[in-house]
């Protein structure tokens, strides 16, 4: 079966078709500054050729009118028609409280997709735009929902809750919901095998660092908790976000820079982090190229970002009281062996130690596990997409899947 | 010496009379509702007698002159002249990034603290004007500032700093400070006395568990960090204080509770944390009897305050690569065994055991190791007054002392 899979933020649209009984890629790409006054940048991969180029793209509906063309028409189509493909999958960040697995998207589906979007402004408007734009140019297809949340459901409560007005929780939903499950329950998936165990039978430690960077604790296959909270602000210090910091620091800077809630939102995910302490970059390459250089700003927010990722690694220790094996994927954990090293030294007390000589360079799936350690380290990549195709063809088989019809949509989802 | 230890909070004033030969408590006592409609309420303590009364008290001011009246007067009195004094010591909550440690006052240091009320509102101006009521009354006694935060200025910066924009931490002053010093040093000292080794061979953690509560990673008598942050808000969830929490939940909050900033310092200081979760009290035992009859939000509160205990014991074991001693402290901490039980149990990967004969029932200093646990586990009663005596005592040894004139002190500060 070939699965759509499609990504879809306020300003992009990435996508992927795999041919699933070879998990292989047939054809991808990102269409991006959707919207905006300068025209989009198109990017398209497939048999082996790739393709740039500029267009006008006003809104999610062109963009996915541009992917379908570029499918079906040029040097790069794949497809001879739409029908071949079996179903789509989009990734959808936040699904409540309500949505534990991936399921076929129906009105209701959509209406609670929809309601969550108060809770996630950012982030699921831009997936309700991809699905309508999707019913519109593919009427014929199922269309799936793949939730970053629904791994994260197994949370107990006194995990997910924050330590405020209980009556608040209820009327408002304010709890940990999490984010980066679709990449934990892969790597997680993944890691398991890697140890040859069940996964029922390990305490596991994720940790995806990226520009956005999160860690999960995961006991028998269930995520005990995880770093990102009520949104994707909390937790690890990342390319740009603040991760954690004392809530009355946030009200005192909002008193004294003046800013609304909005713009406190926009500063704490957009200026903070990396960014923000390097004064440099968000990239870990740029902070580390600068640190070589005896930056010392840039070394500080290095030897930050370092600090918090053994913090968390500490504290799902703690909570599990063990650990059997953790990896580390994303852009960062999956390519950056010095901070690999870093963050592994000195947690020897955890049981946790890498060999210096499998970490170096190592930018691919590899055990870093030190002879004789106790606890067993890996680089995974991740690969968010083929878990998304995965959960897709999944929730498929599982649950029945009707096509959207165009009164199942609003065109203000646009 | 005699040493009169002031503790002034915004509408109450503490204090003891300590004989600094013997450690020995001679007097001691509160008013409480300073400068309430309602009158206020005097409890003073001497010669194994306890006295009780109302009065009006409308300022620090006549609090000061009511405690001086109680030394020198009546059947409690227990000094003939206020010239047997031989220092006042003031607890200071925030000292900023200037005082690493107690120091006597002067103009500057007034100065200093008045200056350090931007960054605690609540705390700072009541202790300049208990400072100011000291001067007028006793205007021959030398005066010691004693910071809270002062134990804390060992942290390195890649420990204080959160990851906001650099820019705004040198212009504001928003990192990590730290409270409860006075305590964790205090306790610290006393478990390395307990284990009978040298400080700076040890790694320890520190719980104060009271209805404010922090704990502090110490790894050769120096912090390494702790739990509090730009304000005592952060950390560990108390009896109303949230502590941690997503800083964009916060702002969610703000918007839908229709909250300014001032609101919702009050709201996450004043109405969340064990009061918050259980909707009944801040106070453990009520929130421990309210469980024992079922009551499931009470059951949810104990639960997430040992589970946040746990978390960051994990991650200062992991911060330090390791732990020798743990001791818990304050008001639950010293009291509550059955909570002390709950943080410890399924804590043995990080060494910690603790005897459950031992544990149980313990209201005093007391060594709760089980035979065979690598990290050892005391309870230590805290003692803020003492330890502000002492250092008081230490400070007016090391560093020179003038009194205070009426001309360093301004009449506003009250």
């Amino acid at each position: 079966m070939l699965v759509l899979v499609i990504n879809s933020g306020s300003s992009s649209l990435k996508f992927q078709l795999l041919n699933m009984e070879t998990e292989e890629v047939i054809s991808k790409g990102v269409v991006e500054r959707i919207g905006s006054r300068q025209k989009a940048e198109i990017t398209l991969q497939a048999k082996g050729l790739k393709v740039k180029e500029e267009q006008e793209i006003p809104n999610h509906r062109v963009a996915v009118a541009r992917v379908v063309d570029g499918l079906l028409t040029g040097d790069l189509s794949v497809l001879n028609s739409l029908e071949e493909i079996g179903v789509v999958g989009h990734r959808v960040v936040q699904g409540g409280t309500t949505f534990d697995h991936a399921i076929c998207l129906d009105k209701d589906v959509i209406s609670k997709i929809r309601q969550y979007s108060s809770i996630a402004p950012l982030h699921n408007p831009p997936a309700l735009a991809g699905i309508v734009a999707c019913q519109a140019h593919m009427p014929g297809i199922p269309q799936v929902a793949v939730f970053d949340t629904a791994f994260h459901h197994t949370m107990s409560q006194e995990h997910y809750m924050y330590a405020i007005d209980y009556e608040d929780y209820k009327k408002y939903g304010v709890r940990r919901y999490g984010a980066h499950g679709t990449s934990h329950k892969f790597v997680a998936g993944e890691l398991a095998k890697a140890m040859g165990k069940d996964i029922r039978d390990l305490k596991l430690i994720t940790c995806h660092l990226g520009n956005g960077a999160s860690i999960t604790a995961i006991e028998g296959g269930k995520v005990v908790t995880t770093s990102m909270g009520f949104t994707p602000l909390e937790g690890l210090m990342m390319g740009t976000r603040s991760g954690d910091i004392d809530a009355a620091a946030v009200l005192y800077l909002m008193d004294n820079k003046n800013m609304d809630t909005v713009q406190t939102d926009d500063y704490l995910n957009k200026q903070c982090g990396l960014l923000g302490v390097s004064g440099i970059s968000n990239d870990f390459r740029d902070i580390e190229a600068a640190m070589d250089e005896g930056n010392k700003r840039a070394q500080l927010a290095y030897d930050m970002f370092v600090l918090k990722v053994r913090e968390y690694i500490g504290r799902y220790v703690a909570l599990m009281n063990g650990i059997d094996g953790i990896v580390f994927t994303a852009g960062i954990g999956e390519n950056d062996d010095r901070v690999r090293k870093s963050i592994c030294e000195n947690l020897d007390y955890l049981g946790i130690e890498i060999d210096e000589e499998k970490n170096a360079g190592c930018r691919e799936r590899r055990e870093l596990t030190k002879d004789g350690a106790r606890v067993r380290t890996f680089v995974i990549p991740t690969n968010e997409e083929l878990a998304i195709a995965r959960e897709t063809v999944e929730s498929l088989i599982k649950y029945p899947c009707d096509c959207l019809s165009k009164d199942d949509v609003q065109e203000d989802d646009f």
